[in-house]
């Protein structure tokens, strides 16, 4: 080993081994030549699980979800050039939604920048404001005190990127020809067990006990209280807030991603049809509170952020552990930055007595039982419609598995007809910037790590990441994919751009015509096409044999889709209508 | 019209009136609701042409090769979020590669940013040092101050973007809903005709007289000088360079895209194989040299590369209009920040006579003459390798076509394969940042321009951007895609990585084993499978019919591919020690 390639493998070897002992398990790589030495020694590394994906747009949306459904910092490795501006939709999605990160791009050294080298663009905090840190990396050098460096600069990133909000950090690498390490057996040699590791810990954020105690005084006071739950990542939360909830005698509103629909947390306090009976106008004037206390990011339910902007509670209480203003409506009276489980349990411990239960808590667990049961009927359309093949599909997942959703229509079917359930099913989503890109690559990171794994996505998000299918050839991944194709957006039928007919097909519908089973077929799946519930039967008795790709498509209708879902809120509509009839519904 | 759809809808009908009155004909709009009322009066604009592309990476790079085909410049419409971050590849590329784009971002108001609301990133300055400038634009405003702001911004939008060197420029729309203008016959009421333009202009950029004089002296007391041509898009440049070349008795090595080797251009003076006869070792140490010209951007050859950078040239004179430091290899002596068309009439005019016709530049011519019969030899081997393969379809390429070539290797293949000739093949490629992403949308923004247009991409280039494809349905786009499959990497098998058994496929070869007759199936394009010279023909014939997408294939194997190419050169070689025998060549 001359002293070039000395400088270059040591320093990436120790690099890598500081991931590493900082906690990191996987690596998704895109091939290129630049990240060579980065490439093979992750490769090379015993304790590190390497994945392949050409399209690096796709290979970052795939470390957010391996991130995400494993809760550990995932690396990322690219060439230099185009290759590092295709991962910022994945960043800013991360930072967004919390995500660990650590973004490895690999560069030009400094006398090739800026003067019309090829594969050459200015690499300098490429992310912009979207990286929580970025650090433009030393020359390979194997001095000690530099390897001490980039062991340290390997475990700063890690620690950066899971502090709470964790995020994306961005280190950028200059290599200087010849790029090849000297890999092979590298690791046994340096008898990395021993080499040294840095601890990384991270407090909790606790609120001060007299500030508990004020705001119990004041919680005791009112009886009419909501609690609201959006995504949140505090662990032992769902079990914390539910008895914080029956404390206080409030209910709870949960969102399909706060995790409180499915499994242990279970409780007879949480609403799941608030989406469907708060665009009900008697009860959203009406039910009146005084208080709210929201934990998570915002709920997908418009509806809901409608209700609680249109009343000034006394008290509206934000809950975040990262301490983001995680707050579009405008009427909160407290942001606290204090870890969720551990505000619950505070507040529990400061409450002496459970509430009786109150009539409030009553109407709300009635009204959403109500609302509940005609959802539900959505199971006796005749037609196998968007809602009905929604909640079919759901009924049949089995326990423990997870569920991916896409953004746009399936993240409100999912909120309108996941029930709660006591199978534990992980539901998982991208709400960060709520994109309808990077979802099948999203899906299939987490795949990765939790199987088996669904995903339900429309016809123009599959579209979207279509490239990002690759990933479960390359890699021997078992994903499900439900496609929900609709030919077009959707969306766009329940907004007011509905109403325009010139252009409306052309900007807004966009219909692409596309039968996904060419795609199944271009990267090697299975495909079933779902009619009718026989069909989809035998397209999920298939599912759970998990052997690689499965597309199963679904036909449906843009235009008959929004009639029956706004026919469905309608029914929801007129029984809340008869059952707060009269005016001591809400006394 | 109340007065909040009246500022929207009048604010952004100025505003696109405006860049249409600066010069914009196209608008790359990709669906969404915050863009709602942009899109609607783009669509509704008489006077500019609208496509649509899904994917938001596609549509940048269409608008891309639409700039890149026209010469004008393009605009581009997103949604909020990560919508707005999936441009930055392309405008990457575009910054580098100088293109026009105008980037319009639609983004949430004020009020909505960085509080969690849905769809919502920090789009301050997303793209860097990427865009030549970002402006956060006003809320919409109909009061005439504000109308007058908008024109005025749109037009400078167009100015700055079209200065030399040409880019992108992005502007940020906060809109509030609701969304919908009053658009319908309304840019017949506004009678636009009437409406005011700026009118924009750019002076040329002429070096002074007397260095002009300078330089020519120097240039008359040398013989042994060169002139490197790479892109350039200096009006009137072929003309002009050839004239100079046959004043100087230069040789011209002009790249591929410098547009010297096809249509009028044609000179004997220009030296089309240098990639290859400049690998042979004693070429590279006895042809020295005393001047070197160069023009546009770095050539792709790297053989060429070298040899300027190992004799140091008394002078080495870099023009540029666009006064960039396109100088990787760091041995200019003269940085000149001038009109390439320009500087050569005023040098030839200071060069009275024509130089006598030199041994230095018969050598050049005959050379080079040898080294391309036997790269011609390519068409005589039995399989039909890709190196064959390029040659033959160059061959059958139609008089005043359009060719969009790939990077990594079909751009190498070009060099190596395309020799002057009397047709009019316009040659394009992405050499700003030389990605393989966005390449087919590249070409269709581009065929949406010119026409008939082929494209040769390899087959990881076409998966990346195979979302691309549906923009040729969605537009009626007529485009031949020649895919080139070495199911993965081919490039990597040329660089020291190859001698890499371990880790090598995983990461370098990636073999994708994709077929693209299903790409082809999804996108409602033809196929067609090459296999030999017969099948060309046939799929060649088909293409000149022009109707919609079509995708022919050619498998070829990726070690067989360096073996043929090594071959060739190692002939070139051997060819090039034969007639350089002796002492007496170069002198």
């Amino acid at each position: 080993m001359n002293n070039k390639q000395k400088d270059l493998t040591l320093y990436n070897a120790h690099f890598i081994d500081g991931l590493v002992k900082a906690g990191v398990e996987s690596a998704v790589i895109s091939p290129g030549s630049r990240s060579t030495p980065m490439a093979l020694l992750l490769a090379e590394h015993p304790d590190i699980k390497v994945y392949v994906q050409i399209d690096e747009r796709s290979a970052a949306f795939f470390a957010l979800g391996l991130a995400k459904a494993s809760g550990k910092p995932t690396a990322l490795l690219c060439t230099s050039g185009t290759a590092a501006a295709n991962y910022l939709p994945a960043v800013a999605e991360a930072k967004n939604a919390r995500i660990p990160l650590i973004v490895l791009t690999s560069d030009r050294p400094h006398e090739l920048r800026e003067v019309g080298a090829p594969q050459s663009i200015d690499q300098n905090r490429l992310y912009g404001t979207h990286a929580k840190w970025f650090a433009e990396m030393a020359l390979p050098d194997a001095e000690e005190h530099m390897l001490r460096y980039v062991r340290i600069t390997a475990a700063k990133a890690v620690y950066i990127a899971k502090q709470s909000p964790a995020g994306p950090v961005h280190l950028n690498f200059p290599f200087r020809e010849p790029l090849l390490p000297q890999y092979d057996g590298l690791f046994e040699r340096l008898e990395i067990e021993d080499l040294p590791a840095i601890h990384l810990s991270e407090g909790m954020r606790m609120l001060p006990k007299q500030e508990i105690e004020v705001l119990a005084a004041i919680f005791k006071e009112k009886e009419k209280g909501l609690i609201v739950c959006g995504e949140q990542q505090s662990e032992g939360f769902e079990k914390a807030v539910v008895e914080l909830a029956e404390k206080l005698g409030y209910p709870i509103l949960a969102d399909p991603l706060s995790g409180l629909r499915s499994g242990e947390a279970h409780s007879h306090l949480i609403i799941d049809s608030y989406d469907a009976f708060l665009r009900n106008e008697k009860i959203k004037q009406e039910a009146s509170f005084d208080i709210v206390l929201r934990f998570g990011a915002m709920p997908v339910s418009k509806a809901l952020t409608q209700f609680i902007g249109r009343h000034d509670a006394i008290v509206h209480c934000v809950v975040d552990s990262g301490g983001g203003w995680r707050e579009p409506i405008g009427v909160a009276t407290h942001m606290l930055a204090a870890d969720e489980s551990a505000f619950c349990q505070a507040l529990s411990a400061r409450l002496n007595e459970q509430r009786d239960r109150s009539s409030w808590l009553e109407n709300w667990m009635h009204i959403n039982q109500a609302a509940k049961t005609i959802m539900q009927s959505v199971g006796e359309h005749a037609e196998l419609d968007e809602g009905k093949l929604f909640y079919e599909v759901l009924q049949r997942l089995p326990d423990h598995s997870a569920l991916f959703v896409g953004n746009s229509m399936p993240i409100r079917d999912l909120d309108s007809f996941f029930f709660t359930d006591e199978r534990r099913i992980r539901l998982l989503a991208n709400r960060g910037a709520n994109g309808i890109d990077g979802l099948v690559s999203s899906a299939l990171g987490a795949a990765a790590v939790t199987s088996p794994l669904y995903l339900i996505v429309g016809d123009l998000s599959l579209f979207h990441d279509l490239n990002g299918l690759l990933a479960a050839k390359l890699n021997g991944i078992n994903i499900t994919v439900i496609v929900i194709n609709n030919n077009g957006g959707g969306i766009f039928s329940y907004l007011p751009q509905a109403g325009e007919q010139k252009h409306f097909e052309l900007l807004f519908g966009t219909p692409a015509d596309l039968d996904f089973s060419h795609a199944a077929k271009l990267y090697g799946g299975d495909y079933e096409r779902v009619t009718d519930l026989a069909s989809l039967d035998n397209s999920m008795a298939k599912a759970a044999k998990g052997d690689g790709l499965l597309i199963i498509e679904a036909i449906t209708d843009r235009a008959k889709n929004v009639v029956a879902h706004r026919e469905l809120w309608e029914k929801v509509s007129q029984e809340m209508n008869k059952l707060t009839a009269g005016e001591g519904f809400w006394k």
